[in-house]
């Protein structure tokens, strides 16, 4: 079969797509923690005036020169301080009205960190956690793009050790499942719970027992070295 | 803490940000098939003079009144009449010289498509089939994309059910086990694989025997109907 394919140039072709070059794009950062035995989100207050009360995701818009890669760290640097967190790419979103200033795609990336050890400067637009499961609306789509990535923690969390970064370095199961039934929104069956946990060997076994607990003291544990290194970058 | 926000209206936040309002965004959609024990990827030649002679994946750039979410599939459509495929959005490219046109970042969809059910009219820009591990460069950065797509598929395989689009109805475990190895480009150990496939429950036991076959004749299956239905939308 001859066939000819007719050639156009990259200068053509941006010529010929020119009202397609007029969109911008933002990163959303879709920052979790966990605090009281909740799911928490960190939000600030939206300083457009179209969305006065509300409160958004963690974003700004990427900069000319900037790629789309490395634009999330730089804006949760700016907004919180935060340095040494791997972001991971969750989800783009691009529906044709979804920001009042124009056309903006938004690309979705979320981490989980230990509150206790990220001290955010509240005084900067209210910066503050929010227990997920209370919140019922948030400025532009950011609700959408908050429950999305809640439900993709929920799907990684049985098959992937991911959950190290919100609990302390040494832990008991019973503090492992308050966690995974935080996030879950369900309560989990003591015994399966520990038998699929043991089942991933994702654990290792400190050989110590909690103390100074209202309860009847539990083994502790901690998340394997190796674990950790695999899942951090 | 008494604190007032500074707002700024929508309009003002795009005047502020003119020059950032100068990208377009395209979808490419990786396509895989499975033919003669191979992993295959739907290819196009690419039309753009500077990338002469290499294929692509199938991409376009979004159109201004398109939903991103949209328009995979309908570029799907335009490049090969497929209609009935499900795709899904694994990651956004943003580097910020990724096209020679301007600023273009592109999101990335996969789906695995039976290639004996999808006929391909293969006179269009000389569409067609090609084995993932015979390419070594394709046009833009749609490299990174392929092997992107291919890691994510790899990764997804061992967890979920998704491959039943690229075998027939009935299979054997031996011609599962060459699917998981083309996409893996690894073997495996026989005894192992049977073990944590049957672990899975994702296969209904059909009681029938392969026939015509070169070789001791295998026990057929097909995945379970319930399980296609939940990975299929």
């Amino acid at each position: 079969m001859e066939r000819t394919i007719k050639f156009k140039t990259a200068a053509i072709e941006k010529a010929i797509h020119l009202d397609f070059f007029n969109i911008a794009v933002s990163v959303d950062c879709v920052i979790f923690g966990y605090e009281e035995k909740q799911l928490k989100v960190l939000l600030i207050q939206s300083d457009l005036k179209e969305f006065e009360g509300l409160s958004s995701l963690l974003g700004d818009m990427v900069r000319p020169s900037e790629s789309i890669e490395d634009a999330p760290y730089r804006v949760l640097e700016d907004r919180t301080g935060f340095r040494d967190i791997f972001l991971q790419q969750v989800q783009t979103f691009g529906s044709v009205n979804r920001h009042p200033s124009g056309r903006v795609i938004t690309t979705a990336y979320f981490s989980l960190v230990n509150i206790n050890n990220h001290t955010v400067q509240l005084a900067k637009n209210e910066l503050h956690w929010q227990a997920v499961n209370e919140i019922k609306k948030l400025a532009f789509d950011h609700k959408l793009i908050l429950d999305t990535c809640v439900a993709k923690l929920q799907d990684q969390i049985m098959e992937q050790p991911i959950v190290f970064n919100l609990l302390p370095e040494k832990f008991s199961l019973r503090e492992l499942q308050d966690l995974y039934e935080a996030i879950l929104g369900i309560e989990l069956d003591r015994r399966n719970f520990r038998k699929r946990i043991m089942l991933k060997n994702w654990l290792q076994d400190l050989s110590e027992m909690e103390i100074d607990v209202p309860h009847r003291p539990g083994k502790l544990y901690k998340f394997k070295r190796a674990i950790k290194k695999m899942h951090k970058d």
